[in-house]
């Protein structure tokens, strides 16, 4: 197969475009099946997700399996080039596994059952998993899917790895990759399940944070007791793990893990006006959630605390009495689930270890701590310094009419640490949601716009990297 | 009607005796009713609490009312006494409304399906309620229907007030007894809601702590966020309440409310040899709980923290994601509940005052706090110059052979105030708990030996009051 021509790609974007209510309908029929990873409960659905995104697989021409982990399986595909195909091969990678949608009493429509509904910037979908990564994912396979029913055939040599535990930590997939990397050997992986700079502006995703997550559960009496009774001489468990997790940050802002910031690399000043250079907005995106004045680090930039700064927040705490009106209890114990954002240069393991130093600092006699997770992370920065990224430049920068903005990120995505550590790959981060998409809350939308884009900018990616 | 004869009190006793199992019964009755005051889904189950303890006042031959309130209804019956009485017009108060049974994974039985079940001590009851208050309300009810049935009548003129929001804070009730001042006035009020020494010590309590209770909620974003994203420039309201109510105590104990010990009285010398006289066994008091260390504040001894210092703990929290797994988001908003153990002196709605300025001292910029709550009762010294507290010395020292120890107590019965305030009364609080007994926990329970010497102690008692 020759190199595509531009009438070609001209054809698929067309079809693209005509097919893009059939495209949205395979994303809704994807984003019916609540595959939460995190819940048991959900087993099966995360099966059938699996189920659903090899049957796309295999239509599309993969040679695809649903392969068992000792989680959630992954679905695997492959599909050679065409004849004479000179470019790279391309491991793709998604996740068909969703984000719990609690709190569910604030979603506007049931989080399974997607709506497309009218916003400020035209039509968009809203359900759990409309960009986090049930979206980004359809966009790439309904670019395939426009090659393959419009274009003569896909022109590349690719392997799809679409997993079902990135919402738990994709715990098992390192060791899949191990134990599969003679199949796996690829050129360059391809994500999406990153953000634009803005609607009107596209973004190539250069680093991104790393994370450690740990739940504490801190006990004391072996039953619960009547405060009046034993106020004043009982540990509190409440009361304890408060004060302990309570004291995660400083009046500045600082974390106080003991040897925290001791591999954080300061901010270059190169780096930091380049960031200042971009016009970020901090008034107007804390505007967006309800905020106006900025919380975290002392003496850093938005964009700097978010791409370049650690950090501590508590998910979810509980304990105690939680009822309607009072109970006057003294709990036998309390838990919180902390996330650390890390950065490039972090080791998650060893940031788990300072945090159980820094509880056992604080933990008042009588009490006793309880972790559980502790798993992680490091952060990455992405080889920017490629022919491949700079394919995907340019296919963007010809889908928007201006270049991407090479930027941050500050959440985690662990497969790119271990598609370098294991596979030896550059990961490409190509991703087309927008900072307001709330993935990870109530109503997460997905503008259909950045839907369309997206498919066609990976059409347009397609066709550059079938050219070599 | 002549005071009674030892004779007779005699065959009461020996009748209280021989309807054990019917005592038992019909408090096992009442136990069935899961009358929990703090949840609106029990409203008609308080209703029928209400209705089953005004059908035994009608059946003792009181004239009695189920009367609204507000909240839930007040049971008040009137019997007269005996004619020539010469005794003190006793206002029983006592209450049909239980705590909730959270959680209820630890129950070994269904809360609200009562058991009579073999322990270390005899045989006991469990249930929520076993103890606080419908048992030991049984007890009075009990020692009434022996005199009623073996005794010639009962000997004394009662007027019973049985309340069904105790463990909401009574709220309700000092209006009530307002409205019907001249309808309840009378000579003495008489409570059966405290705790004996030790199984074979009774005790009157001479002092209660008031309470102060409050719900905050610390809000932030409009929505839940994700804290790759958002990590690090918005405030998270876990951090912000586990920073500001982890801050309720220094490193010694301390309350750190402003202006919280300005009306805490010192304890004198003399008190404190009499409590130290006791022979209080604090390690054998926290290795019932579980527990070796002593929490709270420092220079006092278990008793002195107990009865004559205030406390303040965290009875419940909640916020973010507390499923199962990992979910890294940043709430919304994160609540809890707080309650402050006060000694007399000590004003409520002042603590109120002083929590939400030390709140408010606290709150991080881009931060809301909300209330829910705020009420209390102060704390409370009762008047043991008394006649009647000296009939009730006398009736459980012949009951168990040796004279009760004059003990404070660390709960709360804000009645007590309201009685005093409200009516002039001065009451006695003649109880049959054991500290071990897990009120407002799983498996309350209540020693049968416990309530039937309560109710043989109410019967000798009875006999003392008519006594004159």
């Amino acid at each position: 197969m020759p190199v595509p021509s531009l009438e070609t790609v001209d054809t698929v974007l067309r079809h693209a475009d005509q097919r893009l209510d059939q495209s949205r309908e395979a994303l809704f029929a994807l984003l019916r099946i609540p595959s939460i990873s995190a819940q048991e409960v959900h087993r099966e659905d995360c099966a059938r997700a699996a189920g659903f995104v090899r049957d796309r697989l295999v239509a599309l021409g993969f040679r695809t399996e649903i392969r068992p982990t000792p989680g959630h399986p992954v679905v695997v595909g492959h599909l050679d080039g065409p004849p004479g195909y000179n470019g790279p091969h391309i491991l793709f990678y998604g996740h068909y596994d969703v984000q719990p949608p609690d709190p569910l009493e604030l979603w506007h429509s049931p989080p399974f059952e997607p709506q497309l509904v009218d916003g400020p910037r035209g039509k968009r979908v809203v359900a759990r998993g409309a960009v986090d990564d049930k979206g980004q994912t359809t966009m790439f396979l309904e670019a395939l899917q426009a090659w393959h029913d419009a274009g003569g055939g896909i022109p590349a040599k690719i392997t799809a790895v679409i997993e079902g535990e990135e919402e738990v930590g994709s715990r098992n997939l390192e060791p899949f990759l191990v134990d599969n990397k003679a199949e796996l050997k690829s050129d360059i992986a391809l994500i999406s399940d990153t953000n634009m700079w803005d609607f009107q502006t596209p973004a190539l995703t250069t680093s991104l944070r790393g994370l450690t997550y740990v739940q504490l559960t801190v006990k004391a009496a072996k039953r619960d007791l009547h405060s009046g009774l034993y106020g004043g001489s009982a540990q509190n468990p409440i009361n304890a793990i408060t004060r302990i997790v309570g004291d995660l940050q400083d009046a500045n802002g600082r974390i106080q893990l003991p040897g925290f910031y001791d591999k954080v690399k300061p901010i270059s000043n190169a780096v930091r006006a380049q960031w200042e250079s971009l016009g970020f907005s901090e008034a107007a995106f804390l505007a967006d959630i309800g905020l106006s004045v900025p919380a975290g680090e002392r003496g850093y930039s938005a964009l700097e605390r978010m791409w370049a700064r650690p950090t501590a927040d508590i998910n979810g705490i509980w304990g105690g009495y939680t009822g309607q009106g009072a109970k006057t209890v003294i709990a036998s114990e309390a838990s919180a689930k902390v996330t650390f954002r890390l950065v490039p240069g972090q080791d998650p393991d060893e940031v788990f270890e300072q945090f159980k130093q820094f509880v056992a600092d604080r933990l008042p006699a009588g009490t006793t701590a309880e972790y559980d997770g502790g798993h992680g992370s490091p952060g990455v920065d992405v080889n920017v310094d490629s022919p491949w990224v700079r394919a995907a430049q340019s296919a963007l920068a010809e889908e928007y009419g201006k270049p991407p903005v090479m930027m941050g990120c500050g959440g985690s995505i662990p497969v790119v640490v271990s598609l370098k550590k294991v596979l030896g790959l550059d990961t490409i981060l190509m991703g087309f949601g927008l900072d307001d998409d709330q993935i990870h809350s109530p109503n997460e939308k997905f503008e259909l716009a950045c839907f369309h884009h997206g498919i066609r900018s990976h059409v347009r990616l397609l066709a550059k990297f079938a050219a070599g």
